[in-house]
């Protein structure tokens, strides 16, 4: 894509409204831009981050046999009121509204209600199970306040994946599944490095629910890694009973500011007893369906991503969710200089490699330069007089203070090698 | 896919609460779920067409210069006064609720306004002129009756392209192109047949608008069509002044019941007088920007297809946009037989085909044909003892009456065949 005919342009001074670092990096970037308090619309830039994040999600949740569908917002109160989640003393960050005739409606803010009545339509039998859903879909939450950017909004987009087992053998299984596909997930971002499984609080119907947490100063959550074993304890569960359950010592943990980019949940039959979501067992016997919840916020993982990888200049996305892989620049208005960038320009482009071409003309060197590493591209590639009649174009990663001058066939082999 | 595998069942008996025929028929095969009067989800099978037909809807956008962005559902009412759309009573079908301190928010019911006060941070000059952004976004109307199934829902998906242009005469030049683009939108869709521009009212800021109308009795619409000229007149519009205008004839036009399946609209500047969305000319001149917006709701369009696409077996989707390509079936239990339905699905698979597997061995063949026919995946090919003693599988169109047996080459031919 050519920067000229991109819409968005980047900022030079930060948004006097955010006082988190995601927001102001993805605001200045020209990724985001802030409708109010706690809810953003995603730009051209911005949405290309989201849509290569749900692609990682979606590969991995489909190759532990998910199945996407999509959910709705409005939610009714027939839903929610079995699982006595329908009151706002027991959810308190529900959007309301009303139809016309004035029946009372809810915004979605999760959907395991949603789900599990919706499975009653298609699980009556051991033969129907199990089955794994998933979406991504928008959830609504009332938050009182919303100062985190991108990493807690009041509209936002969550992919949740529901577990329909027979019993809990079978739910276990899957679950360590999701574990592990929840780390290929974290991975894949860029930000495995960092990010703990975490064990938390598992409500009224399991010991634990594991929660990935990514280190980082800016999160709300405050969790104990164990660096060697890779795992650590939420603070809510920090005592010495489950210390000793998990066989971790005091002396081997250290304290960390975390966010949580996901998490995994036994719901166990909460929700299937509830709404009587059940199944005959082979010997005709009825039972309810075991059930399990896994959840990641695109939005959230990409405003984590940014607190945790971007340095002065600007944001360094991790090449498999970069908006572009590489950004071209040409500098100065030099006729055969512009026209070797057109060249090299359509050249990568039909390698199907992702570029964005900063074309402009009406731009000083400098202001390319700052752009580019605001902007954050993986690899920076110039066309320059002096690049040329060095013998190339100048490459140089994102990541690493300087480039080199490379020949057509160095750069190629460079941005079509594989990770 | 392997419809053992699939969570979704076709129903035998329709829905009793739905008097739309796409609503019956997508419910009964499993493509869409209810979740209350005019808000539905979408399953596996409904997903795949609507991902389908957003993709359609995605090139040609991106094919005339659109840029893609995502917006919020949720409204402030500072964006909406300004070019008073916010009361109830000058836009009736709002969705209103509050934050915790009381503040109002509206869902949003269409987004020129803020598209319009957005575009305010990126547009200042001739130079970043003209600009087509475009997204895929859920609407909420708070519609009185909901009565049409996915034709016209409470909460729906809607493609939704706004231009930014220096004056009429460079809106016009994109109108045009937005107008072929919609056009072939509807061609590869499979009702290019059936759809016509259609001239209706403009509102105040231009003559006309053009609606994109589907010819089908369940249409909310009445049309005047001209079929030599393939275009037809909104009933609104049909006056002696508008036919002299256009050069039609009463007696050249056939009424008929149609669905409004797209519009294009000129919106002139209207939202950029009233948001104060303003550029300099290149003599340095403050004009508003000329505006137009241009619609399709993915899943009206889905609903519409199945109302005019269908026989009394169910529906017959258009290659293009059908769920799978090909509906194999294998029959009867034997071992050899299986095996060979076996082989025949994954190298169909390695193919790139798409392909759902009727793999299920606990449904009669009877059961198999009806839900394909129900279905409406435009290939079936079955496999059976009696195919494989008469050298191949049957392979039989939906839209044929009867099949013929292939062997394995004529078969990958006939499916790889490019239309």
């Amino acid at each position: 894509m050519k920067q000229s005919h991109l819409f968005t342009k980047t900022k030079k001074e930060s948004p006097a409204d955010e006082v988190s670092l995601n927001a102001e990096l993805l605001i200045k970037a020209g990724f985001i831009n802030k409708e109010m308090a706690g809810v953003y619309s995603y730009l051209p830039l911005g949405l290309r981050v989201i849509k290569k994040i749900e692609n990682i999600i979606r590969e991995e949740m489909n190759a532990i046999g998910g199945q996407e569908v999509t959910l709705t917002a409005l939610q009714d109160k027939s839903t929610w009121e079995p699982t006595d989640q329908w009151a706002d003393d027991k959810v308190d960050v529900w959007f309301k509204t009303k139809l016309k005739n004035e029946t009372e409606l809810g915004l979605a803010v999760t959907h395991e209600a949603a789900i599990t009545k919706m499975m009653k339509s298609f699980i009556s039998s051991y033969r129907d199970l199990p089955k794994y859903v998933y979406q991504f879909q928008t959830k609504f939450r009332n938050e009182v306040r919303a100062k985190s950017g991108i990493m807690r909004c009041r509209e936002f987009e969550m992919k949740d994946l529901y577990s329909f087992s027979k019993n809990e053998e079978e739910h276990n299984a899957f679950y360590e599944k999701a574990n592990e596909a929840y780390k290929n997930i974290f991975k894949r971002a860029g930000i495995g490095h960092i990010t703990y499984v975490t064990f938390a609080s598992g409500g009224m119907f399991s010991k634990f629910s594991h929660e990935f947490q990514t280190i980082t100063a800016a999160g709300e959550d405050t969790i104990y890694v164990d660096e060697n074993k890779g795992i650590a304890i939420n603070k809510e569960v920090y005592n010495d009973e489950v210390l000793s359950l998990l066989d971790l010592k005091r002396e081997d943990l250290v304290e960390n500011k975390a966010v949580e980019v996901g998490n995994i949940f036994t719901l166990s039959t909460r929700f299937s007893d509830a709404l009587e979501l059940k199944y005959k067992t082979e010997v005709g016997e009825e039972k309810s369906v075991f059930m399990g919840s896994y959840g990641i916020g695109p939005g959230r993982l990409m405003g984590t991503i940014v607190e945790v990888l971007s340095d002065d200049k600007g944001i360094i996305w991790p090449e498999n969710i970069a908006p572009f892989k590489v950004h071209l620049l040409v500098l100065g208005g030099d006729d055969n200089v512009l026209v070797e960038a057109e060249k090299l320009y359509q050249d990568l482009n039909s390698r199907g490699i992702e570029i964005l071409f900063d074309d402009r003309t009406d731009i000083s060197a400098g202001e390319k330069f700052a752009d580019s590493d605001l902007i954050g591209i993986p690899y920076r590639v110039v066309v320059s007089k002096r690049s040329l009649s060095d013998g190339g174009y100048e490459v140089k990663k994102r990541i690493e203070p300087t480039g080199k001058i490379v020949k057509i066939e160095e750069l190629i082999n460079l941005l079509t090698l594989k990770v």
